[in-house]
């Protein structure tokens, strides 16, 4: 078992989700490599392989221009998400490279104080481990929701 | 602070239960040793100690024979459930066992999209760290759930 | 990355809850140093630099009278609590002190069986890595929770 290597994914997934619940949202793309690819799908769809996701991105561009398209309808900043990542296993895939799968949930808190759970599933992670920095970034984040509901999973990254 | 046991415990934990929310039911008799124990119980019942479990099993048959009859009223397949396991505390007992207890959650989310809060409690796990193969497996596995209600809690494994 | 470091600190917060849930209400106090800091407050009202904590302590004899009073008026034993403390940063501030930032949720099960969610939010805690005996306290303790909502929040710790 490669402790160190576990540790430094933990700590990855840690950082990304600290960064999105504490609304530093402009600090999202740099998680991923300059052509990091980001996917929001349902279960169903990913194990049909249909090719339909809620959400893609294959850039950090994309995921910039997301994150002005957010900050513009100010739909992030009404609410508060609170994110769980447990149970993550990694497996090294090459020398430079780690693959991690997850679980997740988020939960909501509206202004008026009322908190629900907003979506829950797994993160499928491929892990560049010395990006920008030395840092490990992600080169694919596949995030794969139990729910097939998306009335409101369009706003927000997750 | 034993850090290869800790994560060695929790990697075990890990892919538990990313093999029972992944659908991966057959694999489930295998996480424990050829005359393993499992148990569901509730928390009133476990203080008083009351020996009236919700679910029991002494062998990997008695599991076998559980998926058996959960793939046969196909009931497991209808939802989808997603654990949350946290918090474990790992103490060696003896050179080739380990005592852990973890707080768990599982979420479970309906055909119709609706997730909920399926169950939440305590592992109380007894580990033989060099089971089959060399890895880790439960000599015993107890659930506690908090929850006193078990209408539907019978259906699958925890 | 402190390997060790991370793993006593996650350590610390899984016995830290392990006692709440578990009723040893009595334990609590000694998670601190003896003039810890505790404090309960609001994302709303912390962001804004508010002091007007939900619930303050700054020693143990408070924190000792709090159990008390809590103990007093048997609100706690009432209910279970279950506590998932997740995505834990850890940062070394000097020899002997660290500072760490977490997730977490607490549900809470109902006598009559019934479980809701009852807090979600962060831990920002400064912890003495060898406190009383050589094992880590918190010198403070900072709940921020998520929701403004504290009709039932006064009663126990998080």
């Amino acid at each position: 078992m490669d402790i160190e290597l576990q540790l430094t994914v933990e700590n990855l997934l840690a950082r990304y989700v600290h960064a999105l619940d504490g609304d530093r949202l402009e600090d999202w793309p740099g998680f991923f490599v300059e052509n990091g690819c980001y996917r929001i799908t349902t279960a169903d769809n990913h194990e049909r392989g249909l090719p339909l996701p809620v959400l893609f991105a294959d850039s950090r561009a994309m995921l910039r221009d997301r994150v002005s398209a957010l900050r513009h309808a100010s739909v992030y900043e009404a609410q508060r998400y609170r994110h769980a990542v447990t149970s993550t296993l990694v497996e090294r895939q090459d020398a430079g490279t780690a693959r991690a799968v997850s679980h997740f949930q988020v939960l909501r808190t509206m202004q008026t104080g009322e908190t629900t759970l907003y979506a829950c599933g797994r993160y499928l992670d491929r892990i560049r481990l010395a990006g920008d920095g030395g840092r490990p970034q992600f080169e694919e984040k596949i995030v794969v929701c139990d729910s097939r509901r998306f009335d409101t999973l369009l706003a927000i990254p997750l």
